[in-house]
């Protein structure tokens, strides 16, 4: 299955499978929250008191749905930056895709035990892969010179920027939760965070 | 993620998510049918009537499909009345698609307990809030100048004329379901069946 | 909701959104397989024994997902000699797409239960409703004067005695089935295979 | 159904139907790591536990992906050789669509049951199965002359040659696994990769 010379996938092929892999994890969300058991199958009240105890998971599905949908348009406008994309952009894209479909996951998680503080061991560090495979995608295009032509250079640097501070911004804000774990964890991290604001400054 | 200048997401891509958040809602409603349990697996007397008790849950998984199909066609009705979508627009039919994928849930309940009154608190409040993003979306395209240029200014009248006919109606004919709810959704409910006709009179 | 005019839906939409409900639907299917419970994870001999004992609904699987492709095939056929769908056809077809979502539950009976005789009550309807809404389809778009105006008409009459013969040849062949059912579908059966088959002689 | 001349379906459309089954199939294989069940919902230690369990089956989850990944490279890299796809040609790819949908269930047995020696009789044929699938896909075009007329001659050889070297190297590197199941199967499967390597020996 190796190619003989460059082997190049179109574009519009991905952007096909992401949006029927976006689709499936936003609407898979919501097979977390469950019908609920009725003693009384006719009893309003019962049915009025279950659907309380939902309210948590129903407002955790929208904030996930939510955030899907800002990953499907952040992927689009980073896609819309590429030309074709060799062996090593699908790679970074399939496990990009492989982490939305994990959301539902760790929105499940979260939906199902909201006050327990290891949940965001789980949703945290899955949003930030999300991130580091998105920012990783233009990097590696723009180091492969696989950046659509008429795509102007000002506009690319600016979505590689637009990449780097909301990389450098969820890893700080991710400190207070990696303190939690460990020092460990914190340190990695406080170092990203710091990484990616010097990478923010150098950028050009 | 901010954008700098306007960010615009061609109307395609957001068609495209949406035949797959509406395939794949329609596809999850029948997995809320589920395959009987038989104590004796050969038995043709023990199967039908098994399947005669699904019979209320088949006509309410046909009903919710048939409106989600209706939903289907009036988005697509509406969305070719746009140009492009900007944030705002985006963020709204990220949340009618949210809701969308939520209505096999509120279908789940209704075909499980189709005689409990409160089932209709979840259904009801589903297709209003449908009904109400679509209406929006549509008065938002029109105040944001996002209104197809080739599209006659009397079809785009007519359109937001059907919404809010569609809206007024709908609001109406919840009052009596309201009323077993309690004094202040009842009010609420008829004030907004109101406003939508007061509106539609005044539409021009 | 009602349309001014005529209200007509370009039918490469609904082709997209059917494409999106036969891959759901093909691929919830394998769903009803179930990952066995292993008393002991270890032992091959105890794996093997269960996954024996799913080999009927795994024949089920291929055999459904196989019935799916072929309604797949013709309804894209059939789809290729429409122009564009008013009402009534998309409300046909949107009949058939819930039949199509409704069919991994009529699978799932089947594969679960191969050897009750009221299986086949569930599956054999099925498929007939579908033979029937295709069917429809395409005498509802000749009588209404929807059929592409580049289809040779030699073609659409061989597509439509295709269709009478298809379904004929079906409700003659679910007699035997019917018969163990009762008298009157088994009537109903016989009448509705010998008119497809006058249909058949007398179409030009 | 039997059609009336050469029955031919148009390459996009099969396309989009196996772009969908792919989606589906890579999103539902995370159906199978379940949210685990807590005593104590708040805690973290609990949680952390469980989800190192999860650990092997995340691993499955992702390998899993991968591999769907590179089939669905890999048949758009085959789909793009093809002009139309005639009913032998659209029956084998409706078989290997059912394979690829079959193999969540593998990867979900694989997932649970890793140290199960059985499990790799389930994950090992449906992979060898899917290769089989893609090679005929290709060798049936060929020899059925569905070839796209544009394709290079060199580059349809090359690309059959790719086919024959995976072929035979997937059944040669099966054969420690077959050895573990019986004397028959090894001598299949040592015969099947033998097969492979002289015909691409031969082919030109």
């Amino acid at each position: 299955m190796s190619g003989a010379g460059a082997f190049l996938v179109p574009k519009h092929r991905l952007e096909a499978l992401a949006d029927g892999v976006f689709a499936i994890a936003m609407t898979i969300l919501v097979l977390e929250v469950k019908v609920p058991e009725l003693q009384d199958h006719r009893s309003a009240q019962e049915l009025l008191a279950h659907l309380r105890h939902l309210v948590p998971t129903l407002l955790a599905y929208l904030f996930s749905f939510l955030f899907l949908g800002l990953f499907w348009v952040w992927h689009h406008r980073l896609a819309s930056k590429l030309s074709q994309l060799d062996v090593p952009l699908l790679g970074l894209n399939l496990v990009f895709l492989a982490l939305v479909s994990f959301f539902p996951f760790a929105a499940g998680v979260l939906g199902r035990y909201p006050t327990n503080p290891a949940t965001l061991m789980v949703y945290l560090p899955t949003i930030g892969l999300i991130l580091l495979t998105q920012w990783g995608t233009l990097e590696l295009a723009v180091a492969r010179g696989r950046v659509e032509a008429t795509a102007p250079p000002a506009e690319v640097l600016a979505a590689r920027k637009r990449n780097l501070r909301a990389c450098g911004i969820f890893f700080l804000a991710a400190i207070p939760s990696a303190l939690r774990v460990g020092l460990a964890p914190t340190v990695a991290t406080l170092l990203l965070g710091i990484a990616f604001l010097i990478a923010l400054k150098r950028a050009r």
